[in-house]
């Protein structure tokens, strides 16, 4: 690749552009280039700046600047990252590059770069960065803000400072830098510590219980450790938020009754969008037969009573959107621990009458709706009208309620089962409630048209 | 109400106990408490963590414990507590109570609080603090770390110290308190300021927005100034981080064709939760009255194929599943701005060929079904169940490609209409698919059985 396609000069119009603006406006700058257009730019800026850029996460191109630029400038920028973010990379570069950019590093970025890469995806310990500061408890105020002074260029965060036990290197405490600089230079550094017990989260941990830590205890960072109690790292509150956003989108996509896609919109091949919706497309189709099943179950009725097919869908839509608000409403209080798994009874105890007074209200408006179309002669749904507008408003409060029951259960199983209460949650509710709600529809309609029509 | 019921003793083993703890724990241990005892606790608690315990966002029973406690006790609360928390616990105070309590207060802090109350909630003016640390342009390193020091206790953060014109008072500039403690102490404060910009807020800005400046920004703090750059206060990440939760719940909530409930599930009254969800429920309830009426307009179709029937909830969920995919792809899309309004006819563009081909699959699908069950026996589908299978095989591809094209565009069409993109889509597409799907499904049976069966 020829990266001295763009001219020197404009390089310099560039680099003085970029010089005055934030490290996030020009990622959103590159990232409105091609990947070769990008990594020409950042192979000619310099080295401090091209850290800087490549220690985004927002960078989208981070992968192809390293493996396209030459190997001992990708080491350079790969030594000058936080050992996080240049695991990140690493980690989305494919085995044969990766070996050798690995080699090349110097052994305490290979160390900390190799340690970081041994957590799975989606923890605290793959989250977490090695790049903070740490001190002995038998140091003074001023001993450690001297040490700050000189590592601060190289530590990711320098707000939060953990104090270790000078033998067995265990995290005792932390200190704020806000509380450390008001205190007596001479002093241990111990008397401007926290009074609360220090909070830390195992390397196991899935972000998001991590975030959740976070942001209850309004954290600049949360310690990382080990099972003995030795720090590892911290995950600091700009990881957690990237992560939040993440999780809200997985959220949101698989609510919608798909598998969890990472890439922007555009930029997903047209194979991978099929692959991650027909999955659960063709499974809630699958399941959605059922309801073919149960009509030709009733087959003989919807014969003798064509005009009970009219309102199938009416009926039916009502039991899935009850159900969908009730699934949405658990999923959030799950995620926020609201309710806990053991309060499932109470749940259903709140969504029985929910659901009967929410079905009563639909009923009314279907009994109304089918007496005024009679009346005023828009359709003629026969002698037995009557019957069938009461058999319609029976069966809505039937459905409405086994939809706000169920939709309110399912997350709860979900959980049990140990996935995820969002997992296309509310479109299987839908399809669940479908079938059972033909079924209420035709048993509801047998016991008030029985001897009349049917 | 009786604040002494509580004996001295077990208050001073719970003072200590608390004294060891996270804040935010006992907030925990509060909130698990009724109003009543939280106030007496909080009553009984030295003055310095009773505001501790009211600072925290998470506190249910605030405004209850400001209202129970005597009034000198009250007004010390808000005075000792961060300005926009006081604001937004007054805010909820009711009008008598919260007149008498803000006449009571000290000029300072009634300024403060009557100037955050001005802003709308939801609003980066709202959601800020005034207590920010601001230096004039011409002091020194030192100058700027001495008051830092001096003023600590009172600010809600001190990790971001923004510099102001001496005279016209704008911000010029800003600066970390990394940076400063590492710089020589008589230099100006600008040696040490970043290079780019300042980046601001206007106190307007949705606080969505605000989380998305923070976030891309990796901010602490971000400034919040008015129309001519003078700055009003700031937004710290941890109040973003709130603000994302909630956020997120609502977009949950309205996905789920529901209107957003702030309250805990357990707590919501049950007025409150019927009134929240009839209201979608009975708007769905009247759109999806069209399946009736589209299907009346069939009923002769209906009366002649009544085989028809069996397959309608089949092939209308179909749609709805797929709507409510590309509805919640492109809400997301949307909200993390990798599409933009403009873009609509990109995202047409591509969910044309996908919901074509998902179609398609499905169409496969259920020509297989239809056949099974035919040849094995199970269901007589009649003469013609041919050509019934391949109405069923086509129509999926219809409705499929229209419930992909019209659930992607939706968001689009309520962002443009001012709305959130989030507001209902899901069951709102579903039952527009539904309807649609009626006709679709009508139509192509019509289409190849017309002259057979119809």
């Amino acid at each position: 690749m020829n990266i001295g396609k763009i001219e020197t000069t404009e390089h310099a119009a560039l680099t003085s552009r970029l010089g005055r603006e934030h490290v996030a406006d020009i990622v959103e700058f590159l990232n409105g280039k091609t990947a070769q257009e990008a990594t020409e730019i950042v192979a000619h800026m310099p080295l401090q700046w091209s850290v800087e850029v490549l220690d985004q996460p927002h960078f989208r191109d981070a992968c192809e600047v390293i493996e396209a630029l030459p190997q001992d400038k990708a080491v350079a920028l790969l030594e000058g990252m936080s050992a996080d973010r240049a695991s990140d990379v690493l980690r989305w570069i494919d085995a044969p590059a990766r070996g050798h950019l690995r080699d090349a590093l110097n052994a305490d970025t290979r160390t900390a770069i190799d340690h970081l890469l041994t957590y799975p995806e989606g923890t605290a310990g793959a989250l977490m960065t090695t790049e903070f500061v740490s001190v002995p408890a038998n140091w003074t105020v001023k001993q450690t803000l001297d040490h700050i002074r000189e590592v601060e260029h190289s530590r990711e965060t320098v707000y939060a400072i953990f104090v270790l036990d000078p033998t067995t290197k265990r995290l005792v405490n932390t200190v704020s830098l806000r509380r450390l600089i008001s205190g007596v230079p001479d002093a241990p550094i111990l008397s401007v510590a926290h009074a609360y017990a220090p909070i830390s989260v195992p390397a196991t941990m899935p972000q998001e219980e991590v975030a959740r830590a976070i942001s209850k205890y309004d954290f600049l960072a949360v310690p990382v450790v080990d099972s003995t109690g030795h720090m590892l790292g911290i995950v600091t509150v700009d990881d957690v938020i990237d992560a939040m956003i993440e999780e809200q989108t997985e959220d949101v996509q698989r609510m919608g009754g798909m598998e969890a896609i990472d890439e922007p919109y555009l930029a997903i091949p047209f194979a991978e969008m099929i692959k991650k919706r027909a999955g659960w497309l063709c499974i809630l189709f699958v399941s959605e037969m059922f309801t073919a099943s149960a009509m030709q179950f009733f087959s003989d009725e919807l014969e003798k009573a064509i005009v009970l097919a009219l309102f199938i869908p009416l009926v039916m839509s009502s039991g899935g959107n009850s159900g969908s608000q009730a699934t949405s409403l658990i999923i959030r209080a799950l995620a926020l621990q609201q309710v806990r798994l053991r309060d499932w009874w109470r749940v259903a105890l709140r969504e029985l009458p929910t659901g009967i007074v929410l079905g009563g209200i639909l009923g009314i408006i279907g009994v109304i709706r089918i007496t005024v179309w009679q009346q005023a002669g828009f359709f003629d749904y026969g002698d037995y009208w009557k019957l069938l507008a009461v058999t319609i408003g029976a069966s809505l409060i039937g459905i409405v309620t086994f939809g706000s029951l169920a939709g309110s259960l399912l997350p709860f199983l979900l959980k049990r089962l140990g996935f995820d209460p969002a997992t296309a949650s509310a479109p299987f509710i839908a399809t669940l409630v479908d079938v059972t709600g033909i079924v209420i529809y035709f048993s509801v309609a047998w016991l008030f048209l029985h001897g009349t029509i049917l």
